[in-house]
């Protein structure tokens, strides 16, 4: 497990003036990315304020040396894929010798002049951000168990959550083709729907273009086929997480999703933060999973790990925000549309991917989990216009006096998380924004 | 679409002799796959009869050239995604090349001498066969209308077949990570199991351990993000077809399906035939795609092309066949469990490409899509053993005295394809069996 260590320490300032007090990005984060400017090829990156440290000049500098170095050079191709592969070691190595050469005063303490530093440092403005990873297999679960009863009691108001869903972590296989970062054009899709009254089936442009607030799960190495991943080390096996938006096209969902799941209504596009937020910077903020309410059944061995349940958990805020073009035009700032904690989670990280590989299931480094939407029980706290509007039952009203079931062309939406805990700096993933074109 | 050709007349004999009267592999088919021999990289071939030829040795050989030269040169990686991503017209070039060099007399016609080609032949028995492509994405589909309802009827008694099922090509996301060649071992799964009279579920190896006898289709050409591929196109954009096994495990599906599909019950393995038969060779076998019942909806425009109608469906006969251990080591042929023909499917392939790119899903070179299980109406047609012994109620009974519900440790299954019609040679796929391991 990742230990606190000084690369945490809350007095930990950067030579980097913009890292100081960034919502995201203090030196206390060191999120791995991958990122290329103009005509320039795409190789890794380590956002620090509004600057990114570019890995593939580090490698070259001479400022590396043993595992770092790997772990810098294997950051250097156009995907994570490589580092990500060589597991938890030489990325914390990394990680200590980044914070290291870019901690006010540090460089020279490291053995490296801050002006030998500062030529690896590329403005974030200037750059285009990719998908940190090339993606093997996506997966979604579902394991924000309010969301489960929120859409179970719209779905299927006589049996919102299944005799299942507290015994196994439901999920099922996404789209990996369609995974992209943060800015990505939130293209309407059409399908095919019928509405319950409707005598058949009509296609065109879907009318019920929803978001869904989730984390999305980055592996790291990954396990052979026939060999389960243990519970006690699925977290070995996890890179970093970051913000995820599961569109979906709730008109299209309701018509083809029996019997065999979702499948159209949510392969047109997900977006995630192109910041990986590595498990060694998420480590201050690791808390003990909420305790199940009583009467809830304990889960089976393969999912149950005393080490998990005590630090399986995140202390992280999540919100989401919503811009329609007539907001934008009248100078208005985004609305809230949610907020609430991450440990709306009923399973965590671990019991995810010890599930998903419980079978014997080939991970690869590079997969992609997503959590599932995570909601609250309350009003404020729900991760999808589904659960807010009751289905467009209740529209919601924005400033300028526009109203809302779904999303509409021109809104715009966006994802920001933020991991709070007492004695530490916060940290956060960046963005996580799609704008909707019809 | 494509033509019946010189490389298809019945007449044509090769100089490889093995091929003459070939099961699967006369010189009609040529189909494409991906071998190595030792420790020799991998890279791309054409079976012929008990033989391989060596399109790495053929691209430097000197005997071919031009849009030939191109796809053979790019069938020289380790796998045949960038032959793929070329498209019909130099595949097509490759094949009415290979076919004149490996025709009777034909190698001299074709400015090339016997002895120039026969160096570039590599025995079948020496080679490992691999995986054709690298698939990005993996999706499976439930075309199969006697399946659905067969299967319908067993989960869904008074509900068999969904309103939906008629004007969807229902179909849901699959695991690409554990699709293996022909051979690969099953190795049981284990898995979460709730017997529907148990109190508690429970983990272990699972017991209903089911074979699915699909076809299943890689994708040549993709389709950028937000650009459906229409259904006159659909076919432009796929290379060819293989056998597929949707290995199943239906006491974990049973327990996990609802609400999201099927996920662990499928994910531990999928095994695929590894010569991928080209849309060129099969051109003979297409027949009219059978009529829709009277009463039955006629397809949205989005999924319904004439032409489509006209030559969507296959002539092509479908085998399952079984052993068991005390079978093999008796020396008792395999039982053949089902026999039918592909044209029991509801949707052509066509309708589920045109389909899943209907809202803009990106699809890429080297993806495959699973047709879902073939099955036909009646007894000794239907494609798994969960039809077969009706949910494991009717046992069968094999030549040894042996009964089975489900596939039992030692078992081998196979699945076989031939297609066959009038005044063409029949051509086949090879072989796509497993073993289950306990």
């Amino acid at each position: 497990m990742p230990t606190i260590d000084a690369t945490h320490a809350p007095t930990l300032r950067s030579w980097v003036e913009s890292a100081n007090g960034h919502r995201d990005f203090p030196i206390q984060n060191l999120p791995l990315g991958v990122f290329s400017r103009g005509d320039e090829r795409p190789r890794g990156g380590i956002a620090i304020g509004d600057m990114i440290l570019d890995l593939a000049a580090l490698a070259g500098s001479g400022l590396v040396e043993g595992a770092a170095l790997d772990a810098a050079r294997a950051a250097s191709a156009d995907s994570l894929n490589p580092l990500l592969a060589l597991g938890a070691g030489p990325r914390a190595a990394l990680r200590r010798r980044v914070s290291a050469l870019l901690t006010e005063g540090g460089a020279e303490q490291a053995g490296a002049g801050r002006s030998e530093v500062e030529p690896l440092l590329v403005p974030m403005a200037e750059a285009t951000l990719h998908l940190p990873a090339r993606i093997g297999d996506y997966t979604d679960f579902y394991v924000g168990i309010h969301h489960a009863t929120n859409i179970g009691t719209l779905f299927r108001p006589d049996n919102p959550l299944l005799p299942n869903y507290k015994h196994v972590p439901i999920g099922y296989h996404g789209r990996a083709s369609t995974v992209r970062p943060s800015g990505a054009p939130v293209i309407r899709p059409q399908g095919q729907t019928k509405a319950p009254d409707a005598e058949a089936p009509s296609f065109g442009p879907i009318k019920r273009l929803d978001y869904e607030l989730e984390l999305g799960v980055w592996m790291g190495t990954g396990n052979a086929l026939g060999q389960p991943i243990p519970i006690g080390e699925a977290l070995d096996h996890v890179a970093g997480l970051t913000l995820l938006n599961d569109w979906s096209a709730r008109d299209v969902q309701a018509w083809e999703y029996q019997p065999l799941g979702p499948f159209l209504s949510k392969n047109f596009l997900t977006t995630v933060s192109p910041w990986l937020v590595t498990m060694e910077a998420l480590a201050p903020f690791r808390i003990a999973q909420p305790p199940r309410p009583e009467g809830d059944p304990r889960p089976l061995p393969y999912l149950w790990d005393e080490a998990d349940q005590a630090g399986g958990a995140l202390s992280l805020e999540l919100e989401v925000f919503l811009s329609t073009a007539k907001m934008r035009a009248a100078g208005i700032a985004p609305v809230r549309l949610s907020h609430g904690p991450a440990a709306n989670m009923y399973w965590t990280v671990a019991q995810m991917v010890a599930h998903h590989a419980s079978n014997g299931c080939e991970m690869n480094t590079g997969d992609l989990l997503g959590t599932g939407t995570i909601s609250g029980p309350d009003d404020g706290t729900q991760g999808s216009l589904m659960e807010i509007t009751r289905s467009g039952r209740q529209p919601i009203t924005l400033p300028t006096g526009e109203t809302r079931t779904f999303l509409e062309d021109g809104d715009e939406l966006a994802l920001a998380g933020r991991f709070v805990t007492d004695g530490a700096v916060s940290i956060g993933f960046g963005g996580c924004t799609g704008t909707v074109q019809g």
